[in-house]
């Protein structure tokens, strides 16, 4: 049984799906209302939505790690909203959390089409991820801890994971994408309306995910600035093979760098937010993983 | 004759296909050297692009206004940084000026391809338009004065416009892009060296363009926050008809806003820096002008 669900938006202030997600059921709760568990919703970042910024100080969504929630001497703006988020919501790690799963709305200016990102491993979050991929066939799943481990906002619940869509501009709202993740919440909420009655699910216990590697960066000078951009025939590739010899990177002065290595799938092309943490894709491998069923 | 052309990129920082050409041709300064005319390139907004935004106090490439540039009690970044440039550049309206064409550098995460904005109507700034226009068939010619008018940075000399592609994100630069707006300044170049040398031009004088007409705001709160969005029918058709009856905003409820009005063509259709402007997109008449040739 879950209890308590939150969907949390604007945890990167820019990113407007997720934002107005949450406007919209502020003012239509009865569309996120299931019979038996309680749904919230919540913006994560108020200060970073106002100012249509990824974040105030920095990255909210890599402020969860058990030692920086610990840490008192943290000032920052993100560092004390985390802390707060973290009573309301969790706390992190105990046996009675104040909200049993946390699904945290993102965009992407990568062509992630529709995703999750998941660094949970309960069995109830696979269940539900597993359900989702059945009815929704579109969506993919990408598996990864994150460039800073355990630090996601969605961490802070015993189950959870990001919705990642794409590809939106930072400070867009796109009606396509905003349908696309509208739909897939409601199926969630559908599962734990079923899962609560003990429902029985027929859903295939086979799933494909992409299983993170590694991440590349982009070639930069000695001041850290890039000195390439990722190639035109990689744009907008994400989820599909990148290969030994394929174009990676086009250097300003018009120099292909191509890759070399076994065969992975590229993820988060060229995602704006990227630049400043240093990496131009994720790597992963396609796997198909047996879920608990 | 001219005797000076300047390209400016980072006019908004976060428009990264400009800050990377020049960023480039500082590098190879041969690129875009020709024999008859001195080019200089350069970032207009330094600060703006090293904190990646798109401005620091406000619009630069709002900050061109006469009555601004005289204004001594302005004392933002941007309004000194305007006089500081129109030094440099200009001064704008004086019989000698600095520099005789002023090419700037942007994006828009709008659907808007390889386009030139432009709001000069000099008969030199309309021939290289032709010019390019046959160079480069794909290139599209939108004339319009600005939201607030005469206040554009290729105002400051007397002849000149503003390139502008698209769709990219802010902060973001994709292969692409940067290599149609780098083929295209070349293009420009050519044109100015070629002019220069008297040589005969044989473009048609007869010019399609899309005239500016009316800009179109989202549905609004009462605090002024949007209440709708760009209908998905409608998004990513810049430079398409828009005809009556037409879908073009989707409310958050589910509700569709429908266009009344006559046949007119839209442009910078859910552009990111325009949502703080007060519109959605820009609507204009399809035309054939006729060029002094």
């Amino acid at each position: 049984m879950i209890k308590k669900l939150a969907i949390t938006g604007g945890t990167h202030g820019n990113e407007y799906t997720g934002v107005y997600l949450v406007k919209k059921w502020k003012l239509k709760p009865e569309l996120i209302t299931r019979s038996n568990f309680e749904t919230i919703c919540l913006h994560t970042n108020e200060q970073a939505i106002k100012e249509v910024r990824r974040y105030i100080d920095h990255d909210l969504n890599r402020s969860f790690g058990s030692v920086d929630l610990k840490n008192e001497t943290l000032e920052t703006h993100e560092a004390k909203l985390a802390k707060h988020l973290n009573a309301h919501l969790g706390p992190k790690g105990s046996e009675e959390t104040n909200v049993d799963f946390i699904v945290d709305l993102h965009t992407t200016t990568a062509n992630m089409g529709l995703s999750i990102v998941v660094s949970n491993d309960s069995v109830l979050t696979w269940k539900a991820i597993a359900y989702l991929c059945q009815v929704e066939p579109l969506l993919r799943v990408y598996r990864w801890q994150g460039d800073e481990e355990g630090s996601f906002v969605d961490s802070m619940s015993p189950h959870g994971f990001a919705i990642e869509v794409g590809a939106v501009p930072q400070g867009v709202l796109r009606a396509d994408l905003f349908l696309q993740t509208e739909a897939l919440i409601y199926h969630l909420l559908d599962f734990f309306e079923k899962y609560n009655n003990s429902e029985t699910f027929t859903f295939s216990n086979r799933l494909e995910i992409y299983d993170h590697e590694i991440l590349v960066d982009y070639p930069r000078d000695k001041e850290g600035d890039i000195t390439a951009m990722v190639h035109q025939e990689r744009q907008d590739k994400d989820f599909l093979a990148l290969k030994t010899g394929d174009p990676l990177f086009l250097t300003l002065s018009g120099d292909v760098f191509r890759y070399e290595g076994e065969t992975l799938y590229a993820l988060f092309i060229n995602e704006a937010a990227y630049y400043e943490k240093g990496f131009a894709m994720c790597l992963a491998r396609k796997k198909y993983i047996t879920i608990e069923t």
